[in-house]
């Protein structure tokens, strides 16, 4: 193991360690670690302790509660909708999704909305979460506007994150986890940091016309939807049942995590939706369908240069059995991050 | 009123004719229709009025059944499995998405699945029942391949459409109606037939590689899915919900509603969603959240010599005020279909 790498186990261990120095219990300091430890482990490193620095400031400033406790306002035979009492997300969307899953174990299919949450990382997380139990999930989340529309000019609504799950081998269920922008907005950072041009078709600058410099995502300019309106028209349906459906924030009204105030409460809304196949297909069934679908994709034909067709998950699956061994390599914006948390909470680095 | 356009009213009846000639009974007759005429008014030709005569021939051939009747073999508190019995797919999904509705209403979410459908022409058509009923509407359905994926040679997965409606305006929902390619098929076909190139990113080839060649689409080429692997993933979900739960036919088992032999059933499977928005938040409290986010994308900057932002479904809107006060313009190819079927039928043509 190079010496540059860290330890699931390490990683976690620190992450518990600086949620609790601000006050967050033993148990969901424990989910929100695992959650971020996981993000990571699947190579997802936007979303994962690197964030972790962030979260720590709002909990200390306040814009987080520490001692928040989610709990549901209101249901129905299948749906709930909960209250995130402005406390860590990871925990409020663990929670949330496992309302969506007791629901649909009773009714088929649930739905859980959510008020009063915060940015929640990885939505494939919760997703994975009813995978593990048997039943397809699904999880999105509103956020600040950062993505344009066709015909805007400048940002309209959030990157509003969408991910499924699905049952498929043991312990790796089919996975999808997108945000409904074109590229995450850290790769056009990343080139503004490096000053080289981006490619055609991610951007757009402070006329709302298409732009290949990578600077103008802080100068009036905006992430494009993946797909044009089709993008748009999803990231629209994500706000309307994360934000309009349950009564949390939208759009302007989201509070930045990490760029505005940290006193504030954000706002977030988010969505999580379960579907029982054991009672709509029986499990067995289900799966022998699947494997069949599986199998015949999988023998689809390579493009030529390529090494074929992955599912959805493949690669997540295939990164997290080498951190599991290897422990992960980071690259340097999220090693600097976690030891400029050690130093905020006086506790060693994992790294 | 130019001479070349035709009144609703006036397809309407020639469709209902045409349907009832196979021995398709009045009600079913009318709803199809009534689908087919809707989609027409949006001006989403593709899937309107210019199918009826592939319908028409496999109703004579025994594909689909014409006295067909969709029922319930499976329920549950939030969900429903519908057998479509082979028989024509608007009137099948219409009594799909109402059970979706039943089940919305009673729990709060409800599910429908469907096994022996067919094409089910424009998926927006039965998401905005629901909408007009007051309920989000979510529609998606399976196809037989022609879609391929990142690394593949090929397709892979159908076009797999989804839609949605959510309640706005009177008779005006939001509405998204979409492929999960990049562009429908028709648009290289059409390219295709004209012989020039299409731009880059609508398709490949035989090798799997990008091409603006639009005859590959017939030698070993496939559309491509939007926006890369999460159109890819998209459409997966789509095939494991619509085809995988319900036990429909899935990818390649799914027999071609207009291209392979008339008298076998296609098997395709369909899903809807429906969620009751006055259960989870009372309509009043939505149309206000609503209308407030709905004011604030409209309110965003145009982008330099465009007309600014839409909501999904403005267009469709804008199309269909003017279809019921003028009739619709078709082009050539919907003319020649519709007179060829009048011929088929030894009824009158509407134009």
């Amino acid at each position: 193991m190079p010496d540059t790498s860290v330890p699931l186990e390490s990683l976690r261990e620190f992450s518990e360690r600086a949620l609790r120095s601000t006050g967050v219990p033993p148990t969901p300091a424990a989910l929100a670690a695992d959650t971020l430890v996981t993000t990571d482990s699947w190579g997802v490193f936007t979303h994962g302790t690197k964030n972790l620095r962030g979260y720590v400031r709002r909990l200390r400033a306040g814009g987080l509660r520490p001692a928040a406790e989610a709990r549901v306002i209101q249901q129905g035979p299948a749906w709930s909708l909960v209250d995130g009492g402005s406390g860590l997300a990871m925990p409020t969307s663990v929670f949330a999704m496992d309302q969506a899953i007791a629901k649909a174990r009773a009714s088929g299919i649930g739905f859980a909305g959510v008020v009063n949450s915060c940015h929640f990382g990885a939505a494939g997380y919760y997703a994975k979460r009813a995978a593990d139990q048997g039943l397809i999930g699904i999880a999105m989340a509103n956020d600040i506007p950062s993505v344009t529309a066709p015909g805007a000019r400048g940002a309209v609504l959030g990157s509003n994150p969408l991910a499924y799950a699905v049952p498929h081998e043991p312990d790796r269920p089919i996975l999808l986890d997108m945000a409904t922008s074109t590229v995450a907005g850290g790769k056009v950072f990343a080139a503004a940091t490096l000053g080289q041009p981006i490619p055609d078709g991610w951007l757009t600058d402070e006329q709302g016309l298409p732009t290949r410099d990578p600077s103008k995502i802080v100068h009036g300019g905006a992430l494009t939807p993946m797909a044009g309106h089709k993008g748009y028209g999803i990231a629209l349906l994500i706000e309307m049942l994360s934000g309009v459906l349950t009564g949390a924030a939208t759009a302007w009204q989201v509070v930045s995590w990490s760029l505005h105030d940290p006193t504030l409460p954000t706002g977030h809304g988010a969505a999580f939706i379960a579907i029982d196949i054991g009672a709509i297909a029986g499990r067995t069934a289900f799966a022998e369908r699947l494997a069949r679908l599986v199998a015949e994709i999988r023998a689809t034909p390579a493009a030529a240069g390529s090494n074929g067709v992955l599912l959805p998950g493949d690669l997540e699956w295939q990164r997290r059995a080498r951190a599991i061994e290897h422990g992960i390599e980071f690259p340097p914006d999220v090693i600097a991050s976690l030891r400029a948390l050690a130093d905020d909470c006086g506790i060693t680095a994992p790294i």
